[in-house]
């Protein structure tokens, strides 16, 4: 590109849109565009938006969930049953768990998986301050909430390991079919574990 | 959901990226999550480039570009060829098209095509302004770049229409074949016109 048909400002705003998961660089231009029409009624609402976000969002001490106080919300609210622990990998998980509002119960984040490939090991993870929160003695039922991937479960596996000798339940979420899914287009992982419900390792 | 598991803040920010194009409900939690994740190195620098955006960004009152100076960098580049302009729908289009670098030209934006469905007639478009340009003198060849769409080639003949008197060459962009396209695949509408190339009116 010889000359740019924009100022510099709109480059840089078409640059920083890019990098968000889901836009490139196609649909950050086309982006960029529907903010600058939208000047007033989304422009300068997102730019305020975004600062007042970066000012007062924090990564709970407790749990790792994401919100605007620390502890957050959640690890306050008296109504959570506190004696119920439901692990997931990232802050993604428990909101998706939290909108589908299946269960009352408290929450701790991993930040990720295991991986020896990408370097990532046990003290990458909050794996410690999981156990830690566990042999507090509260909890009685541990809920390992993480993707049913390879690493996901390699994970979970290690987790189990590391709760031996604790006296609490550990429980995953059942695999079976999907709600709406049709049997004819699932893998047969998926359909021989599928009459099992919520296994006890 | 009965319960949020975040706060405000961070609510109000997944509405307004979900109003961007190109992004849904859930595209907007993934989003608003990567940029929280780097709060230092995308959130904070988008919001500042967004309200730079609203202090600078204005329409050209010449061409309809949107640029951050009025007129734009494109209407007073001296190295621009002012005896060529071409019509485009939108600032999108023209900006698809500097990226080509297919015509060191001058520009002119409608603001969209004529669709008397929608309620869009002449006066909604900047098409009097258009003719005032060309009336000018200055102008020797209009090339009509429109999309390929009955809308666009309705403008194009209001267009040709309106210019109907002055002394000036009016061509379109050409039909034809794209480039990497399979014959195979196209339809016989381009395929009957992918002999021609650009055509006078």
């Amino acid at each position: 590109m010889s000359q740019s048909p924009t100022g510099h400002e709109i480059e840089r705003l078409i640059q920083l849109l890019a990098r968000l998961p889901g836009l490139g660089p196609r649909s950050a231009r086309r982006a960029a565009l529907h903010l600058i029409k939208k000047k007033d009624a989304l422009m300068a609402p997102l730019s305020t938006a975004l600062a007042e976000a970066v000012d007062v969002i924090s990564v709970c001490g407790t749990c790792g969930n994401i919100d605007t106080s620390d502890p957050c919300s959640m690890c306050i609210d008296p109504r959570r049953d506190t004696s119920t622990l439901v692990v997931v990998e990232d802050v993604s998980d428990l909101w998706a768990l939290q909108r589908a509002n299946v269960m009352n119960a408290s929450y701790h984040v991993l930040g990720g998986t295991l991986s020896p490939l990408d370097g990532i090991g046990p003290d990458d993870l909050s794996i410690d301050k999981l156990v830690d929160r566990i042999s507090a003695g509260e909890v009685k039922e541990v809920i390992i909430a993480v993707n049913a991937t390879v690493e996901g479960q390699t994970t979970a596996h290690y987790i189990t390991d590391q709760l031996d000798g604790i006296e609490v339940t550990v429980s995953r979420l059942a695999h079976g079919v999907p709600v709406g899914g049709e049997l004819d287009y699932l893998d047969e992982g998926t359909l021989s574990a599928a009459m099992r419900a919520r296994t006890r390792f």
